[in-house]
């Protein structure tokens, strides 16, 4: 019997090959050739599972958004209280961070593929709808928070939670840059929500 | 007589036709053909200047820096009281912002050149030490503003320099993306602003 292909697996490990490149080369460094060297599958390969370097590129921003949901779910409390909003919270805006190497990696890969964005409707679009959905779930969190007497009643969650994510996405970059320690964006996160209690 | 060649002003056109070919088509499409054709002049003529890539972008970023600068002094209160900390502090956050053309345009460059620099240290090091310049800058203001009883006494200026920065920075991403309007951007900065009083 044929041995059965996972195609889902396959066109995985070529999305993870372009993140690789964008991260360490920037986008200017990803064509089919080099990712299908990073890869270690042939051109043909991989121009089967993707039609154009846009297509690998709205693939692979969905893999940068599965791992942060990833880091997401590793970093929310385990144990503890069944309704921690405030932790998850917090958790949350330091999955956000680039603390790690696999971390910044993904960061520098985002950075890269936001660029490109910029100029690509389709992927302006999965950004956008993102970074909605990430300002929503926030804001829920922080409405919870308030209700439990976390934080202070009268916070608009909408505007604070805007204000986390543009304060981490700054940080994000800092980070990259080295002009912060992770401890240091860390305690920056914290004296913002301490600011919301 | 020969003409006179302004050296400084034809290295700057040249910066100029870079950053906007970064802006539009990112790095990626940066050569010095490419460069050359945007800029109006010769081959030779780029390669006079510049020796490689990496050194027209490393002048391109001082060329951002100018433009930031400008941007600030436009910003700053050319009336009004002699000492208004506050009201300085407020500009140079909303000229961080990519509020219009020219801005958005930067703002893409910078971007651009910030994912390059963290592959090469010569950018690193000025984009470190021009972000480290603001936030000591903001610092200052935020130091006279409480002193002039504008803003809180108990407030650690370095820290809350750090947090506008980052903030302004994560905003710049919204903006570029149209996740926020230049009014939303602007009322949450001075949400946060108004925090600190």
């Amino acid at each position: 019997m044929p041995r059965r292909v996972d195609h889902d697996e396959r066109r995985r490990q070529i999305a993870e090959a372009v993140l690789r490149i964008a991260a360490g080369r920037g986008l200017e460094a990803v064509s089919m050739r080099e990712v299908a060297a990073e890869a270690g599958v042939s051109i043909g390969r991989v121009q089967h599972y993707f039609a154009s370097k846009d297509q690998m590129l709205v693939f692979a921003a969905g893999r940068l958004r599965e791992h942060l949901e990833q880091r997401i779910r590793r970093g929310l409390p385990a144990a503890g209280p069944p309704h921690a909003p405030l932790r998850s919270l917090r958790a949350v805006l330091v999955a956000l961070l680039p603390l790690d190497r696999d971390g910044r990696e993904d960061a520098r890969a985002g950075a890269a593929v936001l660029i490109r964005a910029l100029g690509e409707a389709e992927l302006a679009e999965r950004y956008r709808s993102g970074r909605s959905d990430i300002v929503a779930t926030m804001a829920e969190w922080l409405r919870s928070a308030a209700d439990a007497g976390e934080l202070r009643g009268d916070l608009d969650p909408g505007l604070e939670a805007s204000v986390l994510l543009a304060l981490v996405g700054g940080l994000a970059s800092d980070l990259l840059l080295g002009h912060h320690t992770p401890e240091q964006a860390i305690a920056i996160i914290d004296h913002q929500l301490k600011r919301l209690s």
